[in-house]
């Protein structure tokens, strides 16, 4: 047995979880949606909705978008997406931590089968 | 802003979580799963067989049923059952608290509006 879940953060609807923390996380080291789309096995278009949705939850503008240009545009994180993303990476972890701490005080005792 | 979740208990397949935990407390004070169910909106064999599910991932039986009898039947929790929801109950509210903790160590000072 073990415990399993999904967190998110919620305004009107998700907006930023696992999902996006990865997406963003492969921006920054692509330099590319379009990249970091097709890493993940999504299309550019699903990719793009979901940056417009999750700006929108969030409120505020996470990708800088360069079209052309001597270095070739591309997409880079704003400052307020860099922050979004160290807290959340600090919050999952302290989170993951947390869950499985309170898993095993309540379960790690349980003399079932399924739990051995 | 607000952090949101859902959880569960895992064994090769949800073994137990929110919607069961519900269930059998309804269980617990009809005698009843046909009144548990219907209490819930959902169908007495939906109810059933999400029962069978769970009992074999959690290794576990949660119902004794006794067909009519001087008492007319109904449904009661097991001991084992009965230590489960005692464990998941407290799980939960721990759970709880230190999610919205960690939650407010890492976005409570979020500037942005939509953390307003």
């Amino acid at each position: 047995m073990k415990v399993a879940y999904k967190i998110w953060l919620d305004h009107y609807g998700k907006a930023f979880g696992e999902g996006p923390h990865e997406l963003l996380a492969r921006v920054e080291r692509t330099n590319s949606l379009h990249r970091a789309a097709h890493q993940m096995g999504m299309s550019y278009s699903k990719a793009w909705k979901l940056i417009q949705t999750i700006e929108k939850r969030l409120g505020f503008v996470l990708l800088d978008k360069k079209i052309g240009g001597p270095s070739g545009g591309g997409s880079h994180l704003t400052p307020k997406a860099k922050e979004l993303m160290k807290r959340y990476g600090r919050f999952e972890k302290d989170i993951g931590k947390a869950i499985e701490k309170i898993y095993q005080k309540h379960f790690g005792s349980m003399k079932e089968k399924a739990w051995e």
